[in-house]
């Protein structure tokens, strides 16, 4: 089955203690797709401007990806600059020049409206809402967002969260947007408005998934070379839709499975800048390391 | 088989939250010893001043705990007190009163020198050495440590590191410790100067256990009241060491299981003030936490 992503395409300008990118590829809607492309088709709904260069289209394309969704429009491409210190756990927005960002409105091609999986990036609510509205029927929508949007348009974002199957969210931003400090309560709290799960990312601790009845931990693959975090909350998410989309299993199981390809494709996007590992990954690496995480985490059972 | 450990026994101050306790029962060695108590015999060497209770030392021994190493001299006896804000993942030191820890010369009665398992909970790593001395062939010796330390006597805490066989520590201790941002290199360094097996304690967000050739990684059980981390470390340490003690299994598998167990006694510590929890804890509660762990952290294998 094929996803549909909504979210940004985006120039990044990024400084991590090991080097510095000008002027790269990045954007929610880039780092979802090419993830979810090893496992599935994906077609992309996002803006650029009129400097966006050919060859990252080309490369979009490369990956199987269906750019028809992708407006290009006149002024300059959406551009993020941040910083990262050692600890690699939290950007420093630097700057965040919205350009054609500000004028789009996500429009789906007609031949994107009976996708089975949505995934709406980090965009603002109401355009999610926007798109949601647009897909007939589909089998399962997931959305991210941000410290922004629940601080801004917490209402806007409320009605997301409660039209949606899954939300995937940062740690913070789950007791931001709940005022509460205790994880597993403001899980909870999230959950009641109406979706049926909440995978919260907790950055290099891993990810928890919660439904109203369970909760499954996977830990981020220890990595000892950790280049640039940029992306890796839409990286898990590719991995995660992908693989749901590949193997259509929406069972406990199939999602907890879905959760460990997720974390695959993150652990594998932050050893180097922008999309560079993904342009050399192979599908043989990602089930290596898919048992290297069973590996990581198995205990024996005990029979006292 | 049995355990000794060597660590302190306290008055704790605490405050959180969700309320405050004064005065309570604390302290490293008390912590743990109470933990390992539910797996194996446990053997006590810490000094308490005259103020102690006796209704403290009454409920070690109900625990089957040996109190012949438990020194009572003139004075009073160690006190810490310190603030836990709604984050609880650090403690704010607001006072430490040594008292008759400034006088503690461990001496560990002559029923004690042949312990097979020794753990030296947090003190002063010269007093480590010592009762290291004491012991004549222990199969298995673990450590902890903690910031002070690190920084006030680095080369006597380099050389415990190198004499024993496991290192607990903390996430941030390990850090400090190498200087190295990327815990899994801090943890090679650590390794490196002679210790076989690292335990990185990291809270909310579980343990990873590394050797030179393996890592694992368990989560912390997600709790919705966690009313008092204070002793979560010890507890885990003393569930870790007593389960190792009770099946005498040192393989890879056998350190896993009690890495759980470890993760467990912790998990049920931090719902109750000081060591009320443990006051009322039963074995099969513990086991069904076990099997919690289990469905916590299971995922199917991959045939792709």
């Amino acid at each position: 089955m094929s996803i549909v992503v909504v979210g940004t395409v985006a120039f990044d300008t990024v400084e991590t203690p090991f080097g510095r990118g000008e002027n790269v590829l990045g954007g929610s809607a880039t780092y979802f797709s090419t993830s979810a492309s090893f496992f599935t088709d994906v077609s992309l709904v996002a803006v650029v401007g009129e400097d966006f260069p050919e060859e990252h289209v080309t490369f979009l394309q490369s990956r199987n990806i269906d750019t028809v969704g992708l407006q290009r429009i006149p002024g300059k491409t959406f551009h993020w600059s941040g910083r990262y210190g050692y600890d690699l756990n939290e950007a420093q927005t630097l700057d965040t020049q919205l350009n054609v960002l500000m004028d789009f409105k996500p429009v789906l091609p007609e031949s994107y409206r009976d996708a089975e999986y949505l995934f709406l990036a980090n965009i603002d609510p109401d355009l999610q809402m926007q798109v949601l509205e647009q897909v007939r029927k589909p089998k399962l929508v997931a959305c991210d967002t941000m410290n922004f949007w629940i601080s801004s348009k917490p209402e806007a974002l409320k009605k997301v969260l409660q039209n949606v199957d899954i939300v995937v969210i940062n740690e913070g931003e789950a007791r931001q947007f709940t005022g509460e400090a205790n994880l597993v309560k403001a899980a909870r709290q999230i959950i009641a408005l109406g979706c049926k799960r909440l995978v919260v990312k907790r950055g290099e601790y891993g990810v928890l998934m919660f439904t109203a009845e369970t909760v499954f931990a996977a830990p981020a693959y220890p990595l000892e070379e950790v280049f640039d975090p940029t992306g890796a909350g839409d990286t898990f998410a590719g991995g995660f839709m992908g693989y749901l989309a590949n193997t259509g299993d929406l069972s406990e199981e199939g999602l907890r499975q879905a959760i460990v390809f997720g974390s695959v494709m993150a652990s594998f996007n932050v050893e180097d800048f922008s999309l560079n590992r993904m342009k050399r990954l192979e599908y043989k690496e990602i089930q290596a390391r898919f048992a290297s995480f069973k590996v990581l985490t198995s205990f024996r059972d005990i029979s006292i």
